[in-house]
Formats: structure tokens, C-alpha cells, sequence
């Protein structure tokens, strides 16, 4: 069955207990839990990962390569502002990858409103939420379709 | 019936004709048809609009407030990146807007990287195509729905 | 008789809907009916308009020069900040122009901090609420007195 | 018979009265006319529109498309400087566009030093007074006498 | 009674003789007898105040404070654009400051451009002459009345 | 019994070895030894941690809750400067902490002078050699009883 | 007797009134007492000093060499951000000084960030409120101390 | 015969062989040859230099006002963008200048976009190719027939 | 056998796979071998590292010193444009470093135009694809050759 | 008999005793005491003021105007650098000023580069030790003789 | 014969004499007989040219191609942080070159961290002193083999 | 006989007939003579040197080192605000040079107002006109007379 990766980066892991008021009080389990329900009525298999570590996160998205995964769905956390490193990762593989902030990063500190890791990603879901997590699913099952009809 | 503004920028019209190889080859009229029939399946009706003038675009997010509009979805176009007034027309609703855009913007010139709009905005879909548009409509009505609820 | 300008830009027709705590409760038909009041108190008539179009703005201003207008007290709303084309409409007249801002532009945002368009103005009133705009009449007036003696 | 479109943008309609120490004594009608007849020794039409407005120069720049003009002589004036719009919209047609400056930007204020839209523009003519149109226009036409060797 | 102060800073001692194109030919003596002159209209007596040392309009802003005067109008001369001390003094009273320039400060040399001091004030006048002390005293004083009926 | 954490960043574990004229040469073991017993002295366990690993450092701040540690001495080394994650790891518990650096940062390398993990911090405590980690320990004590008695 | 210098600047006079919820309630009168006990613990009598005058801070500085004082704890206030005269005065003299600041200055204003006094200091101590003052105190004694070994 | 010089910069001897994608495939010599055909037309003398020194670019300007020649078409090459000495020797002489460049600099690299020569010359012409120097010769024929009625 | 080490940063573990049109088709383990010989007919054994993650490369490289290598070629691939810890762990030992990038990182992105951790090193070889790793192993050679003689 | 003021800024009391290896050893009574000998035999006497205090500074220029002073020696110190409130005193004033720095400010720290009171005097004379002054009074004695040609 | 060009720039005519501490001992004679030696060994002569003159370098450099010169190694000394012009020249040929600095640009002042010549060379050697010639010549030799093949 | 070299640089050739409202009307003619005059009062043969070419520029100061000339008095025209060459000439000869510019550049555009030069040369003499130079002369002497005695 095909998969798609669900990678999420420094912090996630405290969902739910970090800041509420910012990131609401879902957990990283249940929010991985519900993604993998969304992704199985898609067809899909969901790899969930998480790392504090830059360098792991450049690990599993190299993994995504090599076992084959038709898309990423990252949440690079605070690494979307200075990783280079993790947006070189995503230049150096060929499957798709898309950027999720459950918050408005434009609404916050100025060090937030620029991502390093967009320009090597397909495109990017800002501010709604864990929702947002849902709809970047959505969008790259819609362009794996498409590629696949090319 | 409810409503939803699908309220496009500048340049926009030209959507099909304009740079195809950024922007793809359906029109703005099969956009926004296309957008119809899925705003439809969701229970709104959709208020479709575009403008080459920032002022007009400032003149129908007031107009959303007044016509009880449910939610916007808004492509600023190259607005986007230095239309303080619209960003102000956003902040002075209390309609929920969400911005859009169909090329991925941190691919392309500095300039681009930058949206003064986006921090008054709920949130930003960025680089997935015409389908961001759609994508954008969902997060509106979950949106909406959250709303409703409390 | 003489005639005083009042024009306001963009979003300042929702004067009193608008970010109340920011703004205040008066309306924008409030504020033009007072304004007149006082310029009758000081042998004005008062030409009272707003739009959101920077380009009318623009028409506008020019409109000044060609109807005789003696002064015009100017909110250029968000286009304070980068509309270099007000900015030339002032510097293309010879009718004395005050800038009006209600609120205080200097205690929010960074990009609020600049006026591009204050450079070819008189003078400027910042912060005082609508009041701000009675002063820049009474400024105004003022002025044509001075450059009557002369 | 071909068309060349002559687009003047904000404050342009008061050439002759705006600061004629800079921009000379002719008025934007008498200009028309004279382009009209060195663009007939030219063997063109002269299509001549002036707005204020931003996105009415848009409008203008995707009509030149749709009525088969030729070449587009353009001063953006003041939106020069920040119009992405206007940039965008030079590239959404295929129909050349010379920009056209009446003054030396490079000796007046630095923010007239940047001109946003040149990147998509052909070429530039810049200080050379009203006699820079006729020259914007004699490039027009060598430009086409080019294209069409091809 | 009560009492407004009105704190001069630095270098208008030299009001009158100081670059005269600039700042007019009243000297600082007959500017302050004309503003007790205005504030006994509106029953306030006037404390007049000036010091070219950073430091002691620092003390002056405190003893508003400790003297229970209603309210300050402040031109901090050239400290506008860089003394934080001074900046810091009026956060610190509950006094309202009204900041005054009597040149357009935007006219001239860039580093004029910034306040430093206006973010707490109540507001700014600028650019309106002498007459800019006597809009500043009409300001606080409508400002006091609305602070009284609350 | 109540603990501390002791937590020291990149290249502290050569501490003694490294640049001894700007880190001196006590090594981190003796450093870790001497504060256990002045942690002691307070009533307090110290858990003495170290890593060269940027997600290392946010995994044990994450452990500091975890674990019900009362507060965090935290010398974030070269991250100081650029680790949004460890800020970000810093601002997802509610554990107190404050940053030590051993050297006076202010007199080094421009780089050196920003510190991107203070903000989320109690406070600082640069340049005093490694007695800076016993002042901290002393600042923290200091800070939980006042947090008692409320 | 061994003295030290407690140095105080701007608008510190008014701690305890100004702005209490972020410089707390104690004044800077208690806050010299409690200091002036806890350097005669350490054997030390304490001169207590404070100004709003910038260059009266740079005479006192001066003074801590001529009157043989063994160190200074400085708190500039708002000069820290900008007066490289104290700076100079701190270089001038051999007197060891340390930089004490009540709140987090990283936490507030972007002005804020940056100490032009602290490169010449021996280390800073940030945010810990007047309790940073006693830590400042004991750094001093601390580092007097390995200067009479050497 | 009154005289025009054609004053080319570095490189611009390669032309023809250097990048020709960007400059074309037309010769120095052929474009020299050129042009002294076409100032035959306009009653004038064709002076040709080109140097890859600056100083000796500098050389040539003093020459121009030394031999009395009506104008100069200049060329800077990569000097424009960084050559203050080749603008101050523009300033130094009477002689009119017009720039020129054969590729849209604004379209390059961000060093080209800026000119420090441009604010000493009468205007400029830019990415109009070699028929670019045609036109910066009717332009000099012009502003001299100008000059001479005056 | 004295012993040199080559360590290799993040995504270099993909070369050979890596946008080969930048990096070559070469794989990390070929390069490793070729350089073993290399640093054989030097007369040295190679130790090859790599690593995805910050902290290890850290770690490495303090592992350079206590296993006493001669010298480290190191590729810190995108760390090189923001580690400061690298850089510190470079300042920490007293083994001499060469830095080697694949591709010539002046042609590409800005961001890459900077390197944070070559201060800190002998020198830099750039530009030279995989060559560039055989000149540093001859430079460092021919430099422990200099410091032997010494 | 005439007056020359040498007006000397904050730490320059410190002179002899201050970093000697920057300023050299002689104290500023010494240097008042040479340059009222050089003045002298130019048939100049010598008012000499030091101060710390930034509005002393100011006070003192305007007494040099009042006083009929016929040129200032101004050495502002760290002033330099950011008092404002200094170059609008220079330029209140119709006294000729000449700035004199001891030090090579160009070789020392970045912020000491550049001289915001420097554009209001008639010139600079950087680096020069102490001599610096002496050339200063002959500058300001040629001047003045050049002034009463006139 | 093939050649190879060895190029030098401004003050390298003085190695040997020119701050040892950083270049060295060896004259530029001396270096380019040990050149010319290795390059022989390579199969290459060696043309060794020096200028201080920023347009001889452009000159050298277009001789380059004109000669057929198999490749250059080049150190534009000073000229390497601001020589548009010899940047220029090295795209305008074809002749490949490579970029060698003495010493450690990235350690010394600032300015001399950006080299605008590097982004049109090959790559750059930078900080392994005149060894770094040497191995530049193998690089340049290396290049061409792979060239050969193809 | 001991010699001093006045080294003039880009445009000096020109004086008396440069804009004379900034540079006087005294040709470098009469300058050269002049200062001839004042440096044989001193005991020195003046070597005059002058040139457009900044390689030259180098090439004279090279010069001045190996003819064994005591001290270079040097304007480096426009070339003091981006001419690392020249900076590097003056620190590879160990003459000591005094920069000297005519007017105040203080006053003049942004460019001037830095200059690259300055930090290698024992000082600078900055807007005092042609008597600047002489100034130059003395201090060079007055130098020169304290290194011979130590």
C-alpha cells in the first residue's frame, strides 16, 4: 500500500501541553491518530515521525526516498527559519514534500514570517489549525493524481 | 443561503492566458464556476469577484461585511506584498479571510516572499495550484463550523 | 465662498465599525457633519469626500487645485505609508494640505512609522482622535491668514 | 492599421502644470498630439489613455493584448517605484513595453532610483524630457521592424 | 488652578535667532508669553520650562508629575531622535504629553524622520509653526475634559 | 527532594580544554561538582546535563517538566544565537530559567551580541566567569521562594 | 573602609512609581538601604548614586577612580542603548563595573537589545529584578577577591 | 565640424564575441562605424574611444570639455555601478553625457540595477540594444539644437 | 599511522543521488575510498565520518583532537552558513581544518555566499567538485609538513 | 582682543590619565595651557571649556555666538557619534567650527566611523594626536583671515 | 605549448615586502619561478603577469582568450571585493578560471568576506598561502583532462 | 634631501576648472607650487604626483617606499570611498600618509561620507579647502620630527 509521511519537527511533540492558547490542546498522538484515519479513506498508509533533532529530520526525510513514500507532509517547527540544512534535505529527494504551521506565522515575531524550507517545497498551509494538517493531505493526494495521470 | 466571497486580485482576469507555465490554463470563469459547484456540496452559495483596483478590493471586503458574507478567500495578487489598505479593509471585518496563492511565492523573487496581508488573515495556502483555492474553501467551512459551535 | 477640502482615504468610510478601540465609535457622516459646523464657524464651506481608490485620492487632490479649494485636510489612511502617488499629487498642486491621523501611528506597527507622503505636506497631527482634524482646520485657517497679509 | 499604445499613469494629467521646473511647460494633450503625428510618419495609430488609477493601467496593459496593439510606450509615474501590479501585468501579455521617464529619477529623491517594473519591460528611456516618448517610439518600431525580420 | 507645562528642549533657547528660515523670528521669551496668554484663556495657568540637558528635562517630566500639572506640551528638539532617557521619562508619569515640532520634520535631513519619543505620547504636531504650541495646549485641554467626564 | 537542572550546550563539555584564556580552566566536571554542592547548600538536587545536540538541548528543557524540576541553568552555547527551537523549547514548558554565559559575549564577535533564547528566559547573567552559574542558582532560589509565597 | 559604587540612571529615581509592573514596587531609596546591608555583610561600604544626566553619570564614573572605589554596579537605564559617552567613561577608568538591568531587556522593545555599554563592562546581569543588583554586588566582591590573589 | 564623443567602457571591446545572447553579435568596430554614419546624417563628427581603465575613461571625459566637443554618449560598462570617480569627472566637466547600456540592467543581476553615474548625466537609455546609442545621438542632437535657441 | 580525518555534513551522505547536475553522480562511499588511497600514498590513514546531525559533527570534531588526528577536511555542507557551534568546535581545537565545498557556493542562492564556521579554519576550497577534497588532503599534508620543520 | 573657544567633550577631562596608548600622556590642563601659548602668538586668546554633559556642550556654542567668540575648537568626544542635539547648536550659531579628533576614528570601532556633528562644522581633523588641535587653530585663524578680506 | 596564465593584482608586486605576518616571505619573482616549475612538470607554460591596474587585468584577461591560454589562476587582490569589471571580463571569455587568495579572506575585516569575482570562476583557493597557487595549477590541469574527455 | 610626496588623485587635475563653488579657483598647478614652497620652508623637496588610474595610484605609493620618501600627503578623490586597492598600497609601505579632501564630504552626498582609505592612514584633514594640504605638510613634519627622536 502506498504511504505517505507525516513528519513533525522540534516541539510538536508537546501538542497539546505547549502553549494552548497558540497551538490548541489536541495531542501529537491523536492528531496522528486522526491522520491516519483521513489518510486511509485516501488510500494511503501514514508514516508518523517526529524529532527535536535537525539532522534526523534530514534522516527520515532521506528515508522518504528510499522506502518509496509518494509525499511528505512536514511541519518543520522553529527549524523553518535558519534549516538549511533540512531544506537541502528536501531539494535532495524527489518526492513531494508540503509545509504546515498550525499557526499564522505572519500574525507572530518577525524571525517567523520567513521560511528557508518553502522554496523546495511544493507549496505551504498557514494558521488553520491541525486542519491544515488534513488539507495538505488532501492536496497531495490531488497532485499525486495528477502526476499520475502525466 | 450562506454565503462565500471568492474575491481575486490583480491580474487574476488573465488566469489561463497569463504566464500558463506559472499559473496553468483554466480561466478565472472555469475557476470560479469550478469553486460554485464545490462551495454548492458545502451549503454556500459563492460570491464571485475580481478587481485590478486595490480600492474595489478594499470596497468588497467592506461589502462582506455588510452582506453577511461567511468567509472570504482572497488572492491578493501582487497586492499581496505592499497593500497596507487592503490589509486594513481585513482587520476593520470581522469576516474571516483566508489568502491564497497559486504559484509558490517563496520560489519565486524576493519581493514575493513578503505578505503584508497574511497577519490580519486567518491563514495562507500557498503553491497548490487552483486546487489551493478549493483547499481554501474546506478550511473556511471547518472554520465556520468550529465557530458555530462554541 | 472659500472652500476647505475634508478627504479621507481608504477604510475610513467604516469610521466608527472599524477597530472601535482603535478608532472611536463616530461615524464617518458624524465626523464630516461636525467638521462642517466648524468650518462654518470660520467662513468655509467644506467639500467632504473619501474613497478607498488611491487613484481618486489622486483625482481628488488635483480637483483641489482646479475648483479653487483653498486648503485640504488629508487622511491618506494606509497610503500614507507607500503611496508615492499622493505624494506627487500633493507636491503637483499649490493648495496647502495637512495630514490628519487619528490614531497615534507611531506607538504600532514599524511600517505605520513612515509617511511618504508628510514630506510634501505642511505639517501633520498624529494621535489626537478626531479632534485632530478640527485642529488641522483651525491649522489651516490658520495659514491662509498668514499668507493672506502677506 | 497598427497600433501603438501611448499609456501615461498617475499625475501625468497635469503635465504642464505640475512642477514645470522638472517637467517642462507642454501639456499631456499637446504631447498626444504630437506623438499621434510621429507615430503616423511611423505608419501607426497612436491609441493615448492616462489614469490615475493603478489598476486601471492594468486594465489598460491587457487591453493592449486584446486589441492587437503592437507596443505599449509607458510611464508609470509614481508606481514606478512600488507596482507590482503593473509588473505583473507587463508580464501577463506578449505585446513589448518601453518605460519612459521625463526626468532623471537617478538625480531626484532615492526612492525614485528602483524602478519596479523595468525588470519587465524591454528597455528603459530615462531624463530625456517629452522628446524620450518619441524615442520610446522610435524603439517601438525598430523592435517590431525586428521581430518581424524573424 | 491648574497648570500645563510647556518643556522646550534644546536649542530653542536660540528661537528667533536659530536658523530663522526654519524656525521663524519669534524669539522663545515672546512664544511663552503668548502661550500663558492662550492657556489663561482656557483657565490653566502655563509652566514654562526649557534646558538644552537631557537629563534635566527627564527631572522637568518627573516634576509634572510630582507637581500635579494636567498635562505637558513637549518639543524634545533634536532628543526627538534618539533619547530613550527621555522616552522612557514620560512612560513614566501618568501625565498626557503632547509632542511638538514647529518644522515639518519630514521636509528635511532623514534622521529627522524618526521619533523616538512619540510612541508614548498621546500624539504628535508637526510642521505647523508656532501656532503647533497653541493646537498642542487646545488638545490637551479638549483631552483633559474628555478624561473629566469619564 | 527539589532539583535544579544544570543544562550546558555545544563544546561547554571541553570546558577547560577549550580557549582557556576566554573559558578558563576549571573543567565541566568540576564545574558540575562545585554547583552540586552549592545547590546543596540551598536544598536543592542538581541534575547535570550536557549536549552538543541542538534537539538534545530541547528534549531535556522538555524533561525539566517532565520531571517536575523547579528551574533551568542554561547555557545554550553557539545556540544562543541562532536555536529558535531551543527558544521555542524554552517558551513550551513552565519551568523557569535563566541563560548564563561565561564569557562577556558583548565584547566578542558581532554575533555574539543577540541572544534568540533570552527573551523566553527569567533574565541573564553574562561575562562573570563560571561563579555567573552559582549566581544563577542563587537568582533561581531566589525567584522559587517568591513564587511560594504567593 | 572598602567601598563600592551603586550607580543608578535614568529615570531610576522612580522606581517603585514608574511603571511598577515591570520595575516592581520597592523604591530606589529601600532598594540603596537593603543594598547598603548587604555590603557592609561583605565588608564593604556602599556610595550610592544616581542621575538623570548622562554626562553627571560619566563624572561619577570618573569619580569611582579618583576615590579609590574597588568596583561599581551600573544600571544606565536608557543610555545603555545609545551612550557611548558612558561607554568612553567606563574605558577610562580601571574600576572594574558591572551592568545590572531590572527587567528582561530582551523581552521588550527591539531598542532594547542592544547594550553599547556592556562591551567595556566586565558582564551584565539581566532581568532578575532588584534582586540582580545583590548578585551584581557579590560578582564584584567575587571578583576583587581573585584580583588580591593574583 | 562640431563633434560627439562615443566613449565605451571595460569590456565592451568584446563585443560581439562576449556573452552574445545578452549583447549581440555585432563588433565594436562594426557598432563604431555605425554611428559615425548616422552623426554624418546629423551634421556631426563621430569621436570613438573605449578603454578598459577607468581612469583613462576619466581621461576621455576631461578630453571632451578640452576639445570642445558637443557631447558625450557613454557607455560605462560594469563601472556604472561602483566608478564614483567616473561620476564625479561627468560633474567635472560642462559637456552634456547620456548613458547607455545595450542589455535591460534592471532584468540582471541586483549589483546592475543601481547606477552611481547616472545622477551626473543628462538621462539614460537602457536595453534598447546597439539602436540604443542611435537614439542617445538623437537625443544629444536634440538637447544641443535646444541649447542653441536659448 | 598518523591519521587524517574527513568529515563530511548533512546531506552529503546522498551524493552521487543529490541533484547531480550540482554535486556530480559520485557516491559518498567512492569518494571515502578514492580518498583513503589518496591520503595512503601520503602517508596517512583516513578516518571518514559523516553525519545529518549539528551535535555529532560537534562531537567529531572534538574526537579529532582527543584522538590526536593531524587534520580535518570537512565539508559542514549547509551548517556552513549558520552553525556557530561548528564554528566553536573548530576554535575548540587546536587541529588544523580545511573547509571544502563540492560546488561553488558564489553562483548560487545568497545565502550560500557566506560562511560562519571559515573563519575558524586554515582555508577554503571551493568550486572544485571532488577534487577540491584531494587539494585539501595535499594542503593539510603540506602544512603539518610546514609545522613539523618549525 | 579676539577669542578663540577650544571646547573639549566628554572623558577629555580624563586626558593623560585615559587609555594612554590611544590618547598619549599629557593632561588637558597641559594641552589648554600649550594652545593658549599658540593662540597667543597668532594674537588670539583662549577661552578653554570642557564638559561631559551634552547640554553644557550646546550651552556653551550659543555662549561662543553671545560672546562674540570668532571660532570654536570643538572636540565632542563620544558625542560625536549620535548627539543631534550638538550639530543643531553648530548649526544655530554663525561662529565657524572646527572638529578635531586625537585619535584615527576610522581605525577604531565601527559605531566611531561616523561623525553626525561634522556635516554642521566647516571641516575635521582626525588623527593627528594632539597636534590636531594646534592645526585647527591655525585652520580657523586662516579662515577668519580670508572672512575679513571679503 | 599550453599555457596557463598566473595573474596577479594590486599590491602583489610587493610579496615579500608587504606584511609579511600575512603574505609571506617570498617575492612575487620567486613565486612565479616556482610556478613556472610546477607547471612545467604539468606539461604547461606558465604566462605570469601582474598588475595594480584594475582595466589591465580586463585586458590580461580578454588576452587570455585571445592567445588560447588553457585556463587562469587568478588573485584580484583588493579589486576581488568590488571589481565589477574584472568580473565581467571573466564571463566575456571562455578560458576557465580559478580564484586564489593568500590568506584567510573570512578571518580579516569584514568587506573582504564577499568576493564578486568568484560567482563567474570556476572556484576559489582561499587562506593556504602561496601553496594554494599550486594547487589551483592542478585544479585548472585536472579541469582540462575532464574537459579533454569529454 | 629629505622628500615628501603630494599624491593627488581622480579629477584633482582638474581644480580651479571643477565646479569651483566646491573646489576654489586655484589650479593643481598653483597648488603644487605652492606647497612646494611650504615644504622647502621645512627643510623637504616635494615630489608631486597626480593620476585618473588608481593602479597607478598604488604604483606611487609603492614608489614612495622604495625612493625612500619620508611621507605622502594623499587625496584620494572619489577613489577614498570604495578603493580597497589603494587601502591595501597604503599598508604594504611603511610611509606614513595623511589623507587630506578639499571639502567637507561631511556635508555632501551619503557616498562621501565613508571612506575605505582612512583606517590605514595616521590621519585625516577634511573640508579647510587647499589650506588643508599645507596642514597635511606640517603634521607629516611635526611626525617625522617625533619618530626621529625616539
Amino acid at each position: 500500500m502506498k504511504k505517505i509521511m507525516l513528519l513533525n519537527g522540534p516541539n510538536l511533540n508537546r501538542l497539546g501541553k505547549r502553549e494552548p492558547e497558540v497551538y490548541g490542546q489536541t495531542t501529537l498522538d491523536e492528531l496522528e491518530k486522526s491522520m491516519e484515519r483521513v489518510a486511509g479513506t485516501q488510500g494511503y498508509d501514514l508514516l508518523t515521525l517526529q524529532s527535536n533533532i535537525e539532522g534526523e529530520i534530514i534522516d527520515f526525510l532521506h528515508r522518504a526516498e528510499d522506502e518509496g513514500v509518494s509525499g511528505v507532509i512536514l511541519n518543520p517547527g522553529a527549524y523553518t527559519h535558519y534549516s538549511y540544512g533540512i531544506r537541502d534535505a528536501i531539494a535532495s529527494i524527489s518526492v513531494p514534500v508540503i509545509e504546515v504551521h498550525i499557526s499564522n506565522i505572519h500574525k507572530r515575531e518577525q524571525f517567523r514570517h520567513q521560511s528557508v524550507t518553502a522554496p523546495e517545497t511544493i507549496g505551504q498551509i498557514v494558521g488553520l489549525g491541525l486542519y491544515g494538517y488534513e488539507l495538505a493531505l488532501l492536496a497531495l493526494v490531488n497532485q499525486l493524481k495528477g502526476a499520475e495521470k502525466k
